[in-house]
């Protein structure tokens, strides 16, 4: 079976597992946990930022951002691609209950005039601008890694407006990788950054949240008031420490692989984007719907997802070899045929 | 002084505050004022809806609208120019907790097909598709008067999704005198109806929502809740009654004022629109700052608001008289020279 | 009929229709309505705080004294009978999220030292204690008329531990007149106060919040995002205006029928509480169903309300007269025969 | 070092860390973790429940089971040392909105009377009677173990005023093991149960949350949306598979060593309850404040909790040894000289 559905499949390797077989643990809810302490120092430090947070999933970690960034009634301007709007269902909406304005624009990146623009005059009848939230590596954009400097104008008009900014930075390893920069750099100018083990990296379960420690202490109280105050975690953390040390450079092969089969699909006539597949995705868009061609695949065990009524989307991770991209682009060209 | 900044400013004349004067009155949180009950009455048969319920603002009108027609964790699609939207504070977001997924287009109509690719499918990680939320006539789109015909298509896709369709009819009065027909007319696609007896219609306070009985039937609990059961509101309703007597006709003179109003400046060489200036409202953009052209004005007693850092908004009423408009005209004369 | 269900429902008098009728109005949501302006000043200045704020009913006085009181996350304490928590529905939970934490006791005051012990430590577990809410008079008490000086340790207990404090002062008139004090009296060690001009005095809609200013500026945001924000309100303001001239004193006409009703019932074999009769209320505890002797008493023209099982209310006020008395007297020895 | 503060504090034994080692999994947000799957089935069956879902905490188990079986402007029952209301923050507030009415009782079991008293009519002043919540083992009544036969009159209460039922199981274990009865038998009667597999059970991480399918169903999509969907979860559900099999019998242990203990300290003349003692939990009411007793017994390396001022909770679980026992006596001795 080759798994392209995304790169939250991956399996924990043998050492992955080892590690967490001898993960000194602790009880994580009284602040104990040798390894959750460790992996919270360590991704603070890798994303340049004084404080972290361990949290079960990146959708809590958005979540849990959003909670401690905003107060009642005020307002979050996001691309309507971005992952807390478009697959974290209702909870943004119920949770922190801010007003998001959604804002459009390629690969993820909102035109900063038309940010500008939407930022209303401060009285009575608007809620009160306070956060923008951006995503990289950008997962519905196809993949795209946004270096700091293209980041860089949103980001001045978010701070000429006063605004906090957070990024979805579920996969910004790859994104650093692709872009042959420091996680660092590309968390520098954000407030906050939210970055998954459990994607790329390969760990079985867990995110993390950095930013200011002040922040991070009334996220603390938001991840225990959610449920996400685990007790023994080290066993998870552990694995995340693991992904850290071993899993982030080797995230070129899946970019590596992901532009060959991007560019062997391409030879055959189907159509690809992003075109420079700067990542771990590929799009394709098809003619015929996305639901045919899933089931196709699937009877040649090839499992890839939707993206839209016409539009597959492939990722390229840990346990996704070359030979399994070869397999992938004689399923398509069957699916072709 | 001639205020054009909106036509929520209009006074009561003397025959409504007779009407006032004469009210029957009970406690409506009882159900046992008279006047209230009449207007409630009369307003759903104008709307042409089963049930129909006084409160204090066209915003608490949306308000209870969203909070009736949805639960937790639903989806509202909406202009980004609506009322509820743009001009309704952190409200919308804070007390229904909807998913408000915001669309773009011309005069406050969404386009269609965006409608129905922004309609995600069921699954966990989307917020239930539940509500189109509709504007009519679509003030930050200068008054658009939109007909039944023109609305009919994007209707159509959310029926087709199974959303509900709640309309702020803020002004649907001024759109059917625009349109040339029933109030009826204009309501009859929709499920719910909002509309405001203290606009164009010259009541001092006080809306309706209007739809089928058992969603008034969750309307009326939650207006309760909200804090907006009122006593002897019988003394408003009356000041309601007597506006829909002998205000809805009346409103074409609004419009052939503001028709004037907008024709007089395009002569002087000012931006205006909507072109048609099909209601009451004109919409002028200049090239200095909105600001400074409302100081101008307002040191020659005329007041206009500003709906753009460079666009005024002219709202004609029932206390701007002809002699107001050449007052005004003269003041945006001085203001180009 | 014999109206004794609430001091809700009575009706303006001709001298306050007429100042309704004169009343110079404009619009309120831009703060230029004169009647408005000067009844938050008046009640401002009879609450002995810096301003005040109109708002269409009690609940949302309440609701909204909640809400510009806390944050995400706060915790709220009061008594399991106050109105706040007893009649507002879901409400104050559903807007202001806040944890309400219930204590009980006598005459609506909770026991210091309860106070003292629900008030948890400050940690992960527990919500921010915030809020201490109270009521004066107090109506599921029976009308209680509360001294400053009774209220004393508990607000005492609520300042050591940071909290502020709420007052419904829904009938706070009742409750200075009955005790002999002025309003501001017992306004005085309150943070915010809330004040109902359509009960005990008579108008017909509306009630006032009072507090700091920059608290009530806060306050005014949450109306109008709730949809409190009433245009050409100046007509209701009147009213308020006329009840807090001509209406307070008379309040002791109200108390002395309460006492005399109460004395004959009594006479009558009747439980009666508050045993004191202290304001416009009187508790009958009956061996029979409220709701039967509600339909006796009905068919007989009187309307008494229900305060339980086996509970009636009734409650004097200006449509109440001596003679009504002398016929509600009637109806209750028709009742026990 | 002896911990008694919490039996959240247990570390995997070596046979559990294999467990994990060893198992099986995929990526449950698919529904395609075969361990997970099989945990949750075992727990359905054990709780004699349709279906179970795995979560990361007994916090967010209970929030999920709130927001699953209320809808806006529902009432919650609870007591007021329910974990939910007491531990869980500002969570339930925040999360589910229900209005939440806090009664009293003994062995955290309220009276059945006031519970009938403290439902209200269903009209427009009240929220909507929605659940009872209860609790068993009950952690703040001192682990007290309740047999289905001293619940059955409350919740034939709660039944016949259509209320639904949630247990927080979290301890259900340990209270089947101290009544010699089977866990479904405690958790027949109620509609959903939440049961920890972190605390007695041993396992470092996660609960279940159990009952009808379609109820689960909505209660998995909660879990995604609040970001408790985990992706390999199976290292974790392998630790819980493996407590199941093994760590529910050995509680006796546990609760023979809890009894052991109180008896040595009443012996000393210390003040504990509950006096049956019958599950892992003793309370004991110091003379002293707690904080300092808390001190002086962590310079011996024990550890234990307070539970309010003056009273500290001493939990044992799998890692306290009977010699850890004699320790804690020693350690008592040494604090009454």
């Amino acid at each position: 079976m080759v798994d392209l559905r995304s790169d939250t499949v991956t399996k924990p390797t043998a050492a992955m597992r080892d590690a967490m077989f001898q993960a000194d643990v602790g009880d994580d809810v009284y602040g104990e946990d040798p390894t959750v302490n460790r992996l919270e120092e360590e991704t603070a430090r890798l994303l340049g930022k004084e404080a972290s947070l361990f949290v079960p999933s990146g959708t809590m970690a958005n979540q849990i951002a959003l909670l401690a960034h905003t107060e009642r009634g005020d307002e979050v301007f996001i691309h309507r691609d971005n992952h807390i709007y478009f697959y974290e269902g209702g909870g943004a909406a119920m949770w922190s209950q801010a007003t998001f304005t959604q804002l459009a624009g390629e690969e993820g990146l909102m035109d900063p005039e038309e940010l500008n623009d939407r930022i209303r005059p401060t009285n009575i009848h608007h809620p009160r601008p306070r956060l923008l939230a951006l995503e990289n590596t950008h997962n519905r954009a196809g993949g795209a890694a946004l270096s700091r400097e293209r980041i860089a104008p949103i980001i001045q008009v978010a701070r000429a407006h006063g605004l906090a900014v957070h990024l979805d930075g579920a996969r910004i390893a790859n994104a650093a990788v692709a872009l042959g920069v420091s996680i660092a750099v590309l968390a520098a100018d954000m407030d906050s950054v939210s970055m998954c083990l459990s994607k790329g990296l390969g760990a079985p379960v867990g995110s993390v949240l950095a930013g200011p420690r002040g922040y991070i202490e009334r996220a603390r109280v938001y991840r225990k008031w959610l449920g996400g105050g685990m007790r023994q975690a080290g066993i998870l953390a552990a694995a995340g420490l693991y992904a850290l040390e071993h899993h982030i450079n080797r995230l070129q092969d899946d970019h590596r692989r992901a532009k060959r089969l991007a560019d062997a699909l391409r030879e055959q006539g189907f159509s690809v984007s992003l075109p420079s597949v700067p990542t771990n995705m590929v799009m394709v868009d098809l003619e015929q719907p996305a639901d045919l061609a899933i089931q196709f695949l699937a009877r040649q065990d090839i499992l890839v997802g939707a993206m839209g009524p016409k539009r597959l989307r492939l990722v390229t991770h840990l346990d996704v070899s070359d030979a399994d991209i070869d397999r992938t682009i004689a399923g398509f060209v069957q699916l072709k045929g």
